[in-house]
């Protein structure tokens, strides 16, 4: 019974692919080494944080360090090889979505565990998935892109609701996980490549509230 | 007794109006739809969802699914209705006094309810009904409102304050609540109409600590 | 025995220098006193706020309103003595890296007081030190100073570190306290006179994921 290394590797590589994501960011800014770790350690694990906190549970990371190390590993990666990263590019989109994948697998399993309601178990998902971007984004000072072009909160909303549905049809947890993170995998994939996304507010521009 | 359906309009009226707040400032901002309901939700929700967390208890909105969906029917009527908001201004001040008023309360029974000291009531208060709008400007990218002209701040101090001494006094919940809500409503609308606003800092321009 | 009171002076003027540095770089902003109030307060007590919540405990500031009064004091300084406060920056720097030696110190000492592992309490240490002035440039909406030249959190790692290899090897806790303390004034000054900086990651500029 090897499924629990198969569930560690992907955290490891979600994990990864997301502390990457931030320390990219971060370095395009000049942060020092030490800012760019905390920017891709949040980035990593400040969605399943804040979930931990709403579920009132001990945060996930403060029982296993290796999502520190691995934060630390994604850092000296950029540091040794940040050049040639660009040629990457796809085999980072997959990463990064199998870790978007796992991310809302464990949301939903943690919170239905809980005995949330399905509807609590959807927020989370879509918390542990984006949140760490968010937080990245304003860390760095930059309007979080999540509320412009990012399909990422829609892909965790469906996600979850698939996984919810095969839990409720009575499948194997193992088929509910794989189709959530198949239904995952092609929402964030037709949305990149038709440049899908949601319609944009009607703007309202005399509202401003007495913002300058 | 149709009290608690009273508390629950009082409530609902609330978190409409916070949310409007903050789908508003996000559709001038060209949020998609997503987003914007993001940012309607916690405008709403954010303030509460600290209190809860620094109180230790399950935030109230994973509770009770009636704050989401009021703040997607906020989402719905400004892409519907937004043309048209501008010219109830009058109507949202009073909704939006109408929340933080209830929001003030909410917070300062909840606290006191668990033995916190006055001074604990009054600061829980004080984020319940103003940490939602602080998130807001923090998403949205905007130096928060809140601290340079905002007396909603002032508003909710006076009210806890009010609520605490009623409550000393031996006064029914019932009254506390409506003297407090009077005494926010009054603050506030004194405040925008006199334009009355606290005395800024007097500026230390040399002292920027290395940030350029 | 005083020791407690000490310990009780300590608190107090780290809080009242973190406090100072928030409300400074407040009136720098021209924001009105309350704001500059909550900016001092949040650059005081944000860091550890962030650790009781993380750790499950009820936040330090919510059982002694010590915090809140000596953040107040610090508001009331800075109203009176603003211009004068430049020429005291030697002894603000001796009082900041007071209030960063305990609250590291405390950090430690409550994190291992709750049976979790050396590497959590270093990482808590580090939030409690430097969490708070993240925050603070948050709420100016200035990109925190932290992730370019702060040598604040290194400190903080280098300091619980010697903490920790104390607390191993069997020394008494004021011990520890002292040579933790010692260290992070050793690193601070140091790192400020001859300007020792982390390297800073090497650009990555072609990497913007879409942001403009």
């Amino acid at each position: 019974m090897n499924l629990p290394s198969f569930v560690d590797l992907m955290e490891i590589a979600g994990t990864f692919a997301f502390a990457i994501s931030g320390i990219r960011l971060a370095s395009a800014k000049r942060f020092d080494w030490f800012g760019a770790y905390v920017v891709g350690l949040v980035t990593a694990i400040g969605g399943g944080t804040i979930r931990d906190i709403l579920l009132n549970v001990t945060p996930f990371w403060m029982t296993n360090s290796m999502y520190l190390l691995c934060s630390a590993f994604a850092l000296f990666w950029v540091i040794l090889f940040g050049k040639y990263l660009i040629r990457l590019n796809n085999t980072f989109f997959v990463f990064d979505t199998i870790g978007l994948a796992l991310f809302v697998v464990v949301g939903v399993e943690k919170t239905l565990a809980l005995d949330y309601p399905i509807w609590v178990a959807v927020v989370m998902a879509t918390l542990t998935g984006s949140a760490g971007g968010v937080m990245r984004d304003i860390f760095i000072n930059e309007e979080p892109l999540f509320f412009r072009k990012e399909i990422y909160a829609m892909a965790c909303v469906i996600g979850a609701l698939v996984y919810c549905l095969c839990d409720r049809l009575g499948a194997e947890t193992i088929v509910s996980q794989i189709t959530c993170s198949v239904f995952i995998f092609i929402v964030r994939t037709l949305a990149v490549k038709y440049n899908i996304c949601l319609p944009v507010l009607n703007g309202d521009d005399e509202y401003t509230e007495g913002n300058k």
